[in-house]
């Protein structure tokens, strides 16, 4: 992916899981904020996820991406290691109680470790979010925010168009 | 409050909730960051919520934290007016069927249209998760949450040598 | 659609909702009832949805439904934004976890703003339900109603009908 | 209760229940809108249900508003037995798993037979609801409803002087 | 269906949920306990519901099977009308939740007025238990009963053969 | 307890969910019904389970009440070894998740092992529906049954003074 | 399968559960851990059930994994009759509620009878969790289980080969 | 606690979970087995934790209990760290919803990970499972195993004399 230094680290379990992150990928792309985007597990690969997560603020890394489905921990975990803000995907996987599994393990983190979860399967949201937390303090990122939201709108203006 | 230029909005639907969001306005003055709280219903005044969520990036705001419970649509609708990041505390409130309605009206946003959830009743964990993104611009906050990782750490051991 | 000064507004917040809310329009026509049929998005175009909401009585509509699905905020914001009835259909959207949220989100609205919720998925009962409301005052509603009443029945004899 | 022509009939099926429905009685009163109030049961007086449903309309009623728990079936059954609007709220009573049964057999009517569903106990929203319906063909209610809505944005702005 | 005497009464809401109710028929064939089946709904035939339950002891039956999904009232009225055993099946029919609305509105009835549940979609049971109770007093069907569990224990020793 | 012939087994895993099968027992004294009552536990005492539930139509029982909470196996296991009708009453013991997984695992039993299931802590309800079983074949036991309707009936007609 | 003496038995509840199983018996397979693979029903064939979980501890095994789904008794009551470790495996089953029966109906067991539970449909992992059980005891196995841990890291690695 | 080489390490997030653990230890006292208790977090002391994982095996631990709530990491961390079986005792804590969250983030590994799960505050049955895993290949802890079986056969036989 990008070759310049990322300011976002988009981590998921399983190469499986790449179709349910993508969306965050394309958004980082529109918004020109650089990302890089590798498998990390939490249960397969732990001294990994430990080594990525330990690293990850002192590489450069502004912000870090997390998808995972079922017994989710690796959000959770990467934040235990972390002072990074951390954004969880629930994914809904094949193994998942139709996700009920994934949302709980990412959102109800105990007090003093939080992870920021989006919707299941919402990884365009975990896209956007970093992006505002990268706009809090880089004008060029805020303006492109606002640009977006201007194109939500359009959008369903050209529905109302097309409904009359 | 805080009288000089806050970097925070913290606002709940209902003056009851304030003890449920205490904890937020707590770590932040931990860690130095100032902040402002208010009430500002979704529901019964969403004249204000308008006013005070298209203004507060304007204002000079860089996050905003909003508690809710039950249909929470607080935290989703001040997301829907700002490009700025938004975290939601869902909160277990009298109405609530145990906390499944605050839950999901504040995590499961469209797409886009995040909103950085915590657990129920998590409003220490957006303290920190608001103090994070603080912290990727800013070293001083930075330095503060390695020292409430510290902390954290310390209490344990603490706990493990009163069990020998 | 109707040309004539509309009784009932039926609003979604995107367009692929029209076909969960279809069988609404079909029961209003059938009832001879004008209504217009827009689509207004809470979390993308907040500005139009507060226009809609606040100008519906002024404009002369009697009964609002809206449809919305995940964490579904269109049917209790238009609710806080008006004193009209706002019927809330929950919709099991793609994004959504078994229609949970889609309902509960609607369904638990706090005191002071209802939303009448009807099922997952139910607009043809959202229909019905502003019928009966446009027929507390309009007796030739209520005689349509009457006559609905007796078709249930008619389909529910000829099944018996054709079972023996 | 009320001595001239009620426009509301609120029922519930258990005097137990009274409490959980007092709010709907409340909010009719300050609306200066005559109701009545009485116990029917679906499953113990099943005859004096009928007859209550099937004369309501004659008898003058505009809505019904109906309170019961668990498998709650007196909201559906009015109204497969009337033309009126029903309103239905779920009582989280004892014998309730955590109101999801009161909900559940309240909300999901198949197609034909609406109910208005309000909140888990929420009889206030049920008499708002109500006076919304009557409110739509009688213009002094309709004043009544935005002083109320005046009402809860003053509460809320009163807290927030209190929060200073 | 049957011309003699039927002893079981076989209903459900609507003619599609005839393919899940027809596994009770076939068993009651196979136990030769004469039964009628019939479409009764208690949404859009409550007369027709009521005139049923209220006859059903006096036209002889002994035990009425109830079919009917979403808010499923049609086991809870029927039992509320009469003194038979009325036995309900959960049907997970396309406009439930999961099955849960089925579940729960007809088993959680209120002291009273039980209705015998059985699982969801749970038909052939629900034909098992009405010849249980049959052949509480009657010699003839006890003795195909320990016929068809003798038959339940064959099925899987032949699997087990299969296996080896 | 009852010296005679009895016609109905109460069985309940431990000697602490006596409290909540009492109203079984009293309701069935109230109908004339001889009784026994018992703990027998599936997990603690199988070999007695097994014994008890295989005797039980020898020895003169007509229907078996077995009440169990948590991962509840009684009914069913009893049910397995048995051709008498079996209810199986749900309870909401301390080690239960909210009551859902008693109703689960009396409730959702495989194709050819009916029980007879009642609301969760429904032991009332159990011993009503055990009459009706016996009551299908015993004529006072049915008027019992009658003169019960009329009581549940007479108790709301009462209320119902209250209320004027 | 296996000729010589078998150290694990997996059953299960259905010929039908076999495809959900299998995944035990490969890895058993791959830890060169005899095995032997059964059909027994809880419900079907009780005295079978009995005799196999009362003879298992004597006949050598070490370790029994137990399937089933709906209502599933199979583990818990294997559980009673042995004292050997149990390892239940909820599957979700046609007739399962999205596997919530399943699974509680394992999990949920009283104080005094473990069943060790695995997620759903995770028939590998009770093969795993029976490979480590007996490699508490066995160095080879144990051996064997730090290759299989290695072998789930190189699949990690080599998907982030792939994904540069 | 124990001086001699302990075979089981029984831990858990915080010294709040000890009056939920205790239970555990108490069993392995009654049954001779020596253990260690210590207070690990998965979020606040990630690196202890992963030391204590990856040395249980090599200290000569032969089972390792986990006791967590929420999103509960810790169990599956270790299992993640080890290749002894780990055993994850779901803890309804004060900040779990109902403990849902709680089982489904311990329960749900994915395959290649294993967590052999109990109920929900269900230590006690931790403590026994653990002993049947040393009984497995210890013929005294065996014994006691059966002992500890027809204790509680003897408590319900004492419960039964009770009633009489």
């Amino acid at each position: 992916m990008e070759k310049i230094q990322p300011m976002i680290g988009i981590i998921m379990g399983s190469s499986s899981d790449l179709k349910h992150m993508e969306a965050a990928a394309e958004f980082l792309i529109k918004m020109d904020i650089p990302f890089e985007m590798n498998v990390v597990s939490a249960h397969r690969t732990p001294d990994l996820m430990f080594e990525y997560a330990k690293n990850a603020e002192a590489r450069g890394l502004k912000v870090i991406i997390a998808g995972a489905g079922g017994a989710a921990h690796l959000p959770g975990m990467v934040a235990s290691l972390t002072i990074l803000p951390v954004i969880g995907v629930p994914i809904k996987s094949s193994n998942s109680i139709d996700g009920w599994d994934s949302v709980l393990s990412i959102l109800q983190m105990p007090g003093g470790v939080p992870v920021a979860t989006v919707a299941l399967n919402g990884s365009l949201n975990a896209g956007i979010l970093a992006a505002q937390i990268i706009g809090t303090a880089q004008e060029t990122v805020k303006m492109k925010l606002y640009e977006y939201k201007q194109e939500l709108l359009s959008k369903v203006m050209e529905a109302r168009e097309g409904m009359k």
